[in-house]
């Protein structure tokens, strides 16, 4: 395990966390999130969605927001596309990525997005050459969901997950990250796919999003580490759990993983006392919400090396 | 990774996890628990602790616990011993196996049984002595505590930890394990401590002991059965956490570290549905006391495959 070489932590809270949440966040909480997050060391965040307003209310000041992220140093400012209309809206947003999802469960694809994965690997190729006809860098990630088993479909091959991986790099994907949407991967399917995974993509193979629902986060998050991934989503306060399953937790909490790099001495970047204030605050805006993650309850060791 | 060979999950909630709840369960509870669990295939359960029943009143009733214990078949009977005294009264009752903690760290020895580490190794030599003089096959495992770090003293060496591994082996110890007494430790640590450990040990280190306090008990558990350890400790419903700490987890939950193997397809031995049932029983019989752990939550996905 090489430890010298720092991992990145994804905030994705702001799009994936509460989008899951019915009421709408106002935006100047969500502005204040964004500019704290950042004042904690994060430097890769999803800050929004551009889906239609009518769809997710949540995420309509997807704009503005990207507005705000692009003036803050550093920082890559991320957005969800779901298809070629949200693409374009990215591209002229001027976000730094647009993180597209593919849901390797063909029950999951049509349920959720009305599109087989293989229309959706169509769909990558036009993003890819809308984008490269706008002259824009913006980076084209593919999610790809369900990549370890779906409430819907039940398993999920992961031959199809890695033809899946294949058939998005070659459409013109610039990355490539595998999801546990729902919370049903154990850490040796995690090493194993992720391995097959690593030797078609290489480099490219560049992100795992974990979710905590079954306690296995950290475990499948160390499971992928060990395979070579340093780029990671996590939410604040462990929000974006899935609506079937009321009281269990969602995304691994960036506080969380921030503490399970820190404690192993790999460098984050991460101010930890930082997030945790930053954690209370969302506790405070999302009043009534549950959040989850272990480190805001127990607090830190006396052992801890802060190791940003 | 050797997913073929069994891994054991010893139930400690019976003496772990009671003794930090300040009411006594009844004794026709706690035989309840003992005849569920082993109906559950659990094969190994610390039922209770020879200490005064004025220092530990919940755990008065561990000579009736010890009779009815030796009854079930297969059942491996595990008592935790303070002292020789201890020792002698775990003797009669016809225990299987007692456990003597040992503290790493010199403060917190100290504090909890006013004896230093070496004197504690004083105390096995004089225990082998009496268990042999007796005639009696009864195990002695010995479990070094605040292996990974300590709340009263920070640190504790790992030197320090070896230097104690090959002390109370030496003093006739038949086997011992590695604990996180405080949820301290992070996989890498784990990882090191382990290895390091079973180089002196071998086969005779034999139990990993982990808390779940910060979020990373799962990972802590993969990391040391990724060196070889199979056998584990663990708590139905995740009871046993540090009275210092309100609202944190404490030691792993049972049902989750079976979910984790059986995720992975590892045998144990154990029913899942059954553990969940009997920590729905518990919940009831510790009304208002928090349990932890997440499958009883989230429930168990649609795609395992049930390995018992």
């Amino acid at each position: 395990m090489k430890i010298e070489s720092s991992i990145v932590i994804r905030e994705v809270g702001l799009r994936d966390g509460l989008q899951s949440i019915d009421r709408s966040m106002p935006t100047a909480h969500k502005l204040e999130w964004l500019r704290s997050a950042h004042a904690a060391g994060v430097r890769e965040i999803e800050v929004g969605s551009f889906v239609p307003a009518r769809l997710l209310p949540q995420l309509a000041d997807t704009v503005e927001l990207v507005g705000v992220a692009r003036s803050l140093p550093g920082l890559t400012t991320s957005v969800l596309v779901p298809n070629l209309k949200g693409a374009q809206a990215a591209l002229d947003s001027g976000a730094d990525a647009m993180l597209l999802p593919l849901s390797a469960s063909q029950a999951h694809s049509l349920a959720n997005l009305r599109k087989s994965p293989d229309e959706v690997v169509g769909e990558i190729g036009r993003i890819r050459a809308a984008r490269d006809a706008a002259g824009s860098r913006c980076l084209l990630e593919v999610g790809i969901s369900t990549a370890f088993g779906c409430t819907i479909q039940g398993p999920v091959e992961p031959a199809e997950v890695l033809r899946l991986v294949e058939a998005v790099l070659d459409a013109g994907a610039d990355r490539v990250g595998l999801a546990d949407t729902v919370g049903y991967a154990d850490p040796l399917q995690v090493t194993r796919l992720f391995e097959r995974a690593r030797a078609l993509a290489g480099e490219r193979l560049d992100c795992g999003h974990f979710h905590d629902t079954r306690g296995l986060g950290m475990a499948n998050v160390m499971a992928a580490w060990q395979t070579g991934v340093r780029r990671f989503d996590a939410c604040l306060g462990g929000i974006g759990g899935c609506p079937h399953a009321p009281g269990a937790s969602g995304n691994v909490a960036t506080e969380d993983l921030a503490y399970l790099f820190a404690s192993m001495g790999v460098p984050t970047g991460l101010d930890l006392a930082a997030l945790l204030a930053l954690r209370a605050a969302l506790a405070r805006w999302l009043d009534g919400v549950p959040l989850h993650g272990s480190i805001a309850r127990a607090g830190l060791p006396r052992t801890l090396r802060l190791a940003a």
